[in-house]
């Protein structure tokens, strides 16, 4: 057997379900509808776990002609046969509103794969008291993903409150020196406290996907 | 109570053990032997943990007057107190012999925390039948930091053949494009295995905390 | 004689055919269909060989006003007297679905010039074993041209496997710290698979000439 | 009067106390003690203020031979006739231990110039409390330098605690992402609090200057 | 108390007057206007300062409904409750007639807090007569702010006729070489002029936020 | 007398034309038809010289209203009093097709100060024949503006042929790796053809400005 | 069998020569002679081509005590039974004197393992005579190796010249705005000669790899 | 006739002085005190002008042993036969003391080929009034070469005073944000004064021979 399937424009791996406890995601941007549609029912007959489908408009979820899927505009995730609970708390914590998106993706691809997620937004450190409001729900978390464009200085206070893992998203918000969150990218990399870890840019699946891979670590 | 001690040069983080079940670690370079074994000695009256000093080479660690430490000369790592095994098992895999430097350093601090590790090296993707005739030891690991300069390719594909954290530390090893580290941060950022989280360049410490943060979460 | 052409706008180089083996190829972006036609005309009077013009869209290519060309739309080229087959075999490999465009310009550029070639798509290195399975395909190549976006593992793995020439090919796939391509560029250029050479980003057609290039040094 | 005198070498520029208070500071790097000499000399006889020499190590500082100078070697400044207190209170805070050499200089500088210095030491953010212990000391500042490598969030944090002008020095501390001092430089210059301001990697000197000048507006 | 407000997608912090003199300002990017409208109605029922909206285009402002707020169509700002002069001169000279929009988002929002604002229009430095004519406006300043791009000489040049504070917006004005504002950014950290200090890219907001701080300064 | 015109939003520099012999020249984009067409009318009536408006679109173009001007669409620029010819003869050679815009500009800028201009186009390193046919015309020239985008090579092999001022333009042609323009220009810079000197990114203008200085000091 | 030795510290590849026609080859750097000359015992050992040490200088290289090695000190490499000629010809053509260096190692290696190498040194394009003189030696080479600093140009030229591969090696050699080999990089990845390819910059070593594949590919 | 000389390591170019007006001009670093003699014994015997080698330290030039030679320390150049005045006015203009030796090299190489040189120092903008006392000197050039480092305003300041040609001469002194020259490099570019021409970070070298080339347009 040769663990994936060929569709001739692509190969959707159906042996990464055994190997990483997930269905391979499908990233939507220069897909048609119906090459979406083809991925999502090779994924969900050769797996039994949650099919993802990332950034996707309005307008292509509704074209994706495959029954069961629900539709996040916010996050523009298209989800069939989400994954239940297990019990990993996962808190997304946001710096400003403009983050709203990327915190989104975060949440919802967090939701679907069975994390428990728990959302706090606008807590950029320009105000620290709104932050140090939520420090209860900072030390109950399994996780924080961190959420921050322009310095990125959020993920460094995060990090020197708490001692779970840190996933740091750098998102592209702010404008000149920002350089489409490049600086939020190098700052949080480049973090005084210990141990955080960072993915890429405005990657909210990213985070997302780290905080699933950690939540499989626990439960062994 | 303060939570910190005040020497006038520094101010070392009391609480921090409490707050991320580790002592604050010190960071060598800059600092006499002298103004190391004043912070040291408050680390271990304030704290019941391992107490660490990393990046300091074997002169000035001589000369670090403070009893009961262990120097580690390929880490350039200085430790009392080590903690006793956790039981949670991180696998140190490098690219290739000039990434041992900071795979070394990853080690011992990740063992000088109470983390079981085992070590592969040199099994760059150059010569892919040697990274597969480790699989079952990548398949068997709580975590994996995966160390590579140059491209970086090797995050990506340990990232694509196991399900648990991949955390990536790029190194400066290479010349011309490699950017003395850029290039592989930027790529493992932009690795195609979803979830693979990115530490600092040339940091094996920063991979060791990350580790650390995880260990604590698959604990709770 | 001189060598070339003079219409005042450009100077087709005549010359080129009996120096390369192929005549000047046109490159379609900034050129009215009017100029690409006049062009076009003075390279089949003053050559044999095929006539390409490359990423022209479809309008443009429909008003191109010279008979006997063949549009290719997923390439988005323009032949006249596409070469018979020199029985060299190009293998185009590409990591993801979004490569496509790319890779399609690389084989529609490469079978315009005689070269046999076999497309292998989505085989990025997340799922080791899709490309694992082209093994045969990949040892009977002459040439592989890799094409990969994102981090450009593909390359290095690629580079390991075979002893023929690699053409790597990064593309503008990706986002964040992908930097349009750049960290592909810099990624294939830093391969640990020693003799992977590199041409500009998203350039099919550079890879084609290349391959073209090879393919006449083996038939010496 | 021309405003300068012309040492062959250098025009050392004597209108600028009259401008702005304060007579030109020289730069000692790539200057011999006798020629810091020269300058020095002219700069006392036409002026009435202090007289500064920056960056200028011990050998070179002890070898300027022009009396009634005072060496302040953590600074590494010379300074003839310092200025008497001008009442304006400049809190110079610092993240690390190893921003402790352009902490020296700002704090030397502004109190050679007659601003009133306190000095806030290691409180980097990721053990925030040591931050906030200090409040009070920040509330009575004037004007507060800020000075931080790494990812710089000491910047935001403070300029989001105070009210008053915070000048920010990002520098040269930490490796890898921090691309010796860029990357605190651009975070601090995109730092979410409103109204910081930033001065050169690792210039010390130059938030000194800055805080001069804010300390004359406020005298007006 | 918490001393901010959560209105679910934004936490207003309604502390910020206490500590800074000033209410939180609202980036508007991002925000539809009934999103805008309720923040404002937030800001003006906890504090009793001016509340300003930036960069919103006049389609948005004409559909915040809350009564009472002014819209600067060249500054794209929105003004409600405008603070009485405090009496500090805040004189924005800019370099050419592009950098207009910065700089009247600069003296808008200084204005609209308080300070008193005089414009010098088209001073850059290549007809050095035009700045020089200013001599006298900008010797009676309490503070300057310079908007340039392209090379962003003007700071250097303005920075050194004057003694009071100087805070350089490079802007985006420029193309090639001016790297969308990086290279003003650069050249003002750089500037030979002392005590010189800078803002973001294109942030007239910033350089007034920082002028509003001096003013406290100032007055203490 | 000032030398400028105060004209609130801009003020024309009126003594250029005494220091560097021709009027300010109108930067157009950003500015509205009318306030073109009013400093275009002070600047013809304060100075004797050419008076010219670059990179000035058609429809705005002839929304100027002041009459005598003439427009050239290749080049965009408006000219009113073309300067008579002076006897320098400037060589404008492009790279490719592409280029053709940018050195428009450069001829009919160089032209209406008043230079014999003679284009040569299409004659990139690729074919060097075509270049080396125009050696009589490269070889009478007082001065060779060269334009050339990608990896800008026609100005290292220009500024070997010839012994006369050499003036390297790079363009914004290509894609990937020529950067937008910043390679062709970084290449130029480093060019083993020694005493070639660069201007910015697509500035016919500046190189025309460039030879108006030459054809000023060649005259003394 | 496994394909590999393991040493510990390294796993010698000794299936590389059966994939790729040629063992592993040593990257000198970092190794002690120890370690080096225990890798190449296990290569001669394991394997039946020619062992190579790359960028070993003299003292090491005389200490490496495996008997049969030769040293090449301008290119300092190490080699054990070097190929016979494989009757494949390959010019090395650099450009100016500071790039002999790199040439000497891409002309080693490349005779090394067996190919027929012909060097040309010093015919930078500021005097294209000196490069034309050896038109006929170009043209009979199977493949061009051209090694160039500063700008890089002498690729595009040769590139445009011969119809054979071009394998482009950018050197560091330059200052300023060559940017240790990065300008010479974009720009050959940026050339207009269609079809040449590029190495890492400096790599002498790549590049006669690179000879070695294609030298393969035109064997079969 | 070749044109040039084969010494194996080095061709120089014996034809240049009959295209460019000056024989081929030596670069030092790198090539042995032996090498430099035979080249220069070759470019005395074929040319009949000035012979120069630029970058060479006093120990080396004092090993190149070849009658007639001047060494000028400052300048690190060798000269053999300078060329007689031929009344053409070359002023160099820096900006600090720190960038005497640039200028220093600018002024000697200059001089050597016959140019008449004036040397004005220590002129930055941070007291323009030093600029302005040398107006007379600057009005009466043929050309001013304007050395400046850090934020390089000087080149548009002089550019927008003087009607000759300007040759800007960026160079590596600063720190941090100055990133060795980089800022002056892109600031001269992007100078508000038309016409300015910029050569290579610290090339004194480029600009005299810049200056070369224009002496020789004016003459004709």
């Amino acid at each position: 057997m040769s663990g994936f399937s060929d569709l001739g424009h692509s190969r959707p791996d159906l042996d990464r379900e055994r190997r990483q406890g997930l269905p391979e995601v499908v990233y939507g941007p220069g897909k048609t509808p119906a090459a979406i549609a083809g991925v999502v029912r090779e994924l969900l007959a050769g797996n039994t776990g949650p099919v993802l489908v990332t950034r996707v408009d309005a307008d292509a979820a509704a074209a994706v002609d495959v029954p069961g899927g629900r539709y996040d505009a916010a996050a523009r995730l298209l989800v069939w046969r989400p994954a239940p609970s297990r019990g990993f708390r996962v808190v997304v914590a946001s710096a400003g509103t403009s983050d709203a998106p990327v915190a989104a993706e975060a949440a919802a691809v967090a939701a679907a794969v069975g994390l428990d997620v728990h959302e706090i937004r606008d807590v950029g450190v320009a105000g620290l008291h709104r932050l140090l409001a939520e420090r209860a729900a900072l030390d109950a978390a399994d996780t924080v993903v961190c959420v921050a464009g322009m310095e990125g200085a959020l993920a460094s206070v995060i990090g020197g409150l708490v001692g779970c893992p840190v996933v740091a998203v750098p998102t592209s918000v702010g404008y000149g020196a920002s350089l489409d969150g490049v600086t939020a990218l190098l700052a949080m990399l480049s973090s005084c406290a210990a141990g955080v870890v960072v993915v890429n840019i405005d990657s909210g699946f990213g985070a997302a996907m780290a905080a699933h891979r950690l939540a499989r670590a626990a439960r062994r």
